[in-house]
């Protein structure tokens, strides 16, 4: 966003706050930021939480947008709410682009591949496309807040889980949940350090005050013995036995840590660090009912100016304006429309395969961008035995069994009989070599996999549904995967747009394969066509 | 349990199991047991998540119960099945004991106290009492599934939301989100010990190849730099600004860590340690719409033998059985109940006033059991500004001002405008001191207190509710308070029982304060009354 456009913000105390704030942290780094921040009683700075409030009006003015997924619908929706006339053209027959939810009745064929029609029972899905809305996305919340999309709590973070390593050593192949490895690890680490320090190793590092201090932190951390600060296990790994009534379990019974020497060989620890990753945090969200609640929110506010099954043809522009021709994927018949200004929100992917006038490095810039090979399998299963036998309620299992990457069980419909569990989340070379199997092969795979982990897995099974999102045809992948060179050599020039036609995306942001890159990258395009249109 | 009554288990398979584990970790210690477990393809053993599988009948006999709460309908639900005829004498007008959820019109007068109707608007509430459902109580969860009571994801690990101390050394009276404590913490130890072990001071602790993976851990652990294992941040900590889109945030600007000295001195390490303690884990529950969906579901079935307004006026037992003396205390009139045993699931605090035969030695156990003074308020808020503001979504905020102790806030109905959140949770002191209070006092206490961690508090304040447990008749405290002392002098000889009359409820377990205390308690004890009756 150029100052220009930021200027344009209805909210000027909140616009001259965060322009300053982006002053001041180039100017003097963090430090001078949070010092700020804090004179203001500001916390930590907020992502954009609301679009641009651009001032005067779009009247008179048409906007053609190429997709509708969710960068496209919230363009939408922001400039006819400025006046501007707008249309959107999708090649689907509905909208939402990625945002999708397979349930009962959902079909899918990929590019050379089986018509695939989803057979869950009711009440049963899988979010095959994005799946969570973490709470820093303040962007997409702010549209799930206005929309009323009820949301609940998808569970990101189970310490109750298993991690299952062929490669763990000591452990290999054996369930192992999640907590029993954290709290042995720094149990066993907080009994080393405290260790140097009762041993003066750090008497030049630390104060005879900051050595208790940390001795104090290591103590409660670790969960180390009161006298000779060793770790001896503690509750929160789990019990043996667990306490309840009467006598007996009465307290339980403790139990015991896995050795230190064996946790180090087995490389558990790198499972998890110091705190969950950025966009990961707790608390994590998902629409009840499923992801596609947001792009059925959006499509009821804007589907009116949505025309379904139109795949676009050719892109041109002059001084005027901008002409489309696209196929009506029905008829196949060609048509053409024109606007003052356009708006793509097509993925790169399936953009470079399209006729455009485009500058030839704009065409490059286009062509340079990487697309993720991601697959995704939801496995029904006849009873929910990973909460019945195993307690585990929502999260992953991660695992480095070829192909699986994680097992994710689902945040919905605790205790219910039946459930729908993600069987694989596959990047990369697993995700091209999974998806050139057949469906039925795909399951197959995702189950002997899973067996090794549930021995309850393959006599449950009844029925799946499996996405190769580069096989997808007006996807072709994922999400854009920028590296620092694509980023360095094509971005500005994507993010500028060209001409009258802008782009918008979640491959025109830092927040890729989420929703929020979608909607915060419309955001700023739409400030940019409001510009150019009111210049 | 003893092992007669172990024996009358349907399941024997999973009878012998339990019988065996729990032999093996009296004989082998945790070791032996988790060896047998491993053999047996178990995980962790699970705690009582069934009930006693009884044989026989109880046709013909009857069973008085006292008290309505979870653990007296627990025993009617599950006698009944097995043929004992089955009479509930409840004090209250209603069921559940203290499984309540304040919501408009629900009532309560403390002793002493001024009448109190809860005014929260339509569909908010709180759970004054039990307001948690921890994973591991699968006794718990047993009815839950049994009885179709809708669950959803209680947030009770938020690593976004603040950690407020006015004790806090550097960081006195300022919010810091707990995840900037870990991140931060956690980095400095992992670079500290890392230091550590390129000095070659722990050598002679572990061998090079150990050293090298211990390294690797606490690289991923503390986001050490991978040149010379620094810790200078991480993006989990938060960012300054954060990622978005286009230019401008693009990548974002992260945030620079706390100071290792710093941190020390405030001593916020401590508020958190390597895991979750046992019971508050993920997952958590909490029944949609309030915890008393609970007690409804138990009522629903066993309402029909439930006496209301009887309170227990005597008891008397002889060879034969047992009369209970009532009186209605809508009518004061004194009415008197015989059946061949008696359940009674009254808390002992109020059950040493109620008089009995009971021989001396039963009645000093009974008196000997301390009872935790317990404080809870709700809030009512205009606005969730903890939402909007600061996004924190459900989860605790942990503070030392003075007789707060941690402010909750909703793990339902997110985004929603208003919100109603728990103002402080009180033990001990603190709880006795804000008892004392008028309502509208303790409210102005809880204002006062939550306004220096959230500016918004006042003037966002619509309504309250509160309440003092160790003022409610019929509680008269929280929940059963054993020390090492009384469990050893009381514990056995109340879990036992005397003739003909048996105890049952969350102060004969370990599992005090929890629902699934009270139900697994109930359980044991049924057991012995079919024992006996049966004998």
């Amino acid at each position: 966003m150029d100052s220009k456009t930021v200027k344009q913000f209805k909210s000027f105390s909140s616009f001259t706050r965060r322009d300053f704030l982006y002053r001041a942290a180039v100017v003097g780094g963090t430090g001078l930021l949070l010092t700020t921040m804090d004179a203001w009683g500001m916390g930590i700075a907020s992502t954009a939480s609301a679009p641009p409030a651009l001032s005067g009006s779009g009247k008179g003015k048409k906007v053609l947008i190429l997709g509708a997924g969710l960068a496209g619908m919230t363009a939408a929706f922001e400039l006819e709410k400025l006046g501007y006339k707008v249309q959107i053209l999708e090649a689907r027959a509905f909208a939402g682009g990625r945002c999708q939810t397979a349930r009962k009745g959902f079909s899918l064929t990929e590019l050379g591949g089986e018509k695939q029609t989803c057979a869950f029972d009711d009440g049963h899905y899988i979010n095959h496309g994005p799946w969570r809305i973490p709470l820093h996305h303040q962007s997409t919340l702010h549209y799930t807040k206005l929309f009323e999309v009820p949301l609940e709590v998808m569970v990101n973070e189970n310490d109750h889980a298993y991690v299952y390593s062929e490669n763990a050593g000591p452990f290999a192949g054996k369930r192992v949940r999640l907590k029993e490895v954290k709290a042995d690890m720094r149990g066993h680490v907080s009994e080393l350090l405290a260790k140097s320090v009762k041993n003066h190793q750090l008497d030049q590092e630390l104060s005879p005050d900051d050595q208790r201090l940390l001795l104090d932190y290591l103590q409660h951390e670790g969960a180390l013995t009161a006298n000779d600060l060793q770790y001896k296990g503690r509750s929160g790994r789990g019990y043996a036995v667990n306490p309840g009534a009467g006598l007996n379990p009465g307290p339980g019974t403790l139990s015991d840590p896995l050795g230190f020497k064996d946790l180090l060989a087995s490389k558990l620890g790198n499972v998890y660090s110091a705190v969950q990753d950025f966009p990961m945090q707790n608390t994590m969200f998902q629409p009840v009912g499923g992801m596609d609640a947001i792009a059925k929110a959006f499509e009821k506010r804007v589907g009116k100016n949505i025309r379904y099954k139109s795949e676009v043809q050719t892109i041109r522009q002059n001084d005027k304006g901008v002409t489309v021709t696209y196929k009506d994927t029905g008829t196949n018949k060609v048509s053409s429309i024109s606007a003052d200004y356009c708006l793509c929100a097509i993925p790169l992917s399936v953009l470079r395969q399209i006729d455009t006038d485009f500058p030839d490095k704009f065409k490059k810039a286009v062509a340079t961008v990487a697309y993720a090979p991601v697959g995704k399998i939801g496995l029904q299963m006849k009873r929910r035995f990973w909460e019945e036998d195993d307690h585990i309620y929502g999260g992953h299992i991660m695992t480095d069994v070829k192909g699986i990457n994680q097992i994710s069980v689902p945040s919905y419909g605790f205790q219910k009989k039946k459930g729908v569990l993600l069987g694989y989340y596959q990047y990369q070379t697993a995700a091209i070599e999974t998806s050139a199997l057949s469906l039925k092969e795909r399951a197959e795979f995702a189950l002997a996999a899973g067996q090794k982990i549930f021995p309850q897995y393959t006599e449950n099974f009844e029925t799946s549904f499996s996405v190769a999102w580069h096989r997808v045809q007006y996807n072709l992948g994922g999400w854009a995967e920028w590296t620092d060179k694509t980023r360095a050599a094509a971005y500005p020039t994507l993010v500028a747009g060209e001409g009258r036609i802008l782009l918008a995306g979640e491959h025109l942001s830092y927040l890729t394969g989420w929703q929020a890159g979608a909607i915060e990258s419309a955001w700023q395009q739409i400030a940019q066509i409001h510009e150019r249109a009111s210049a």
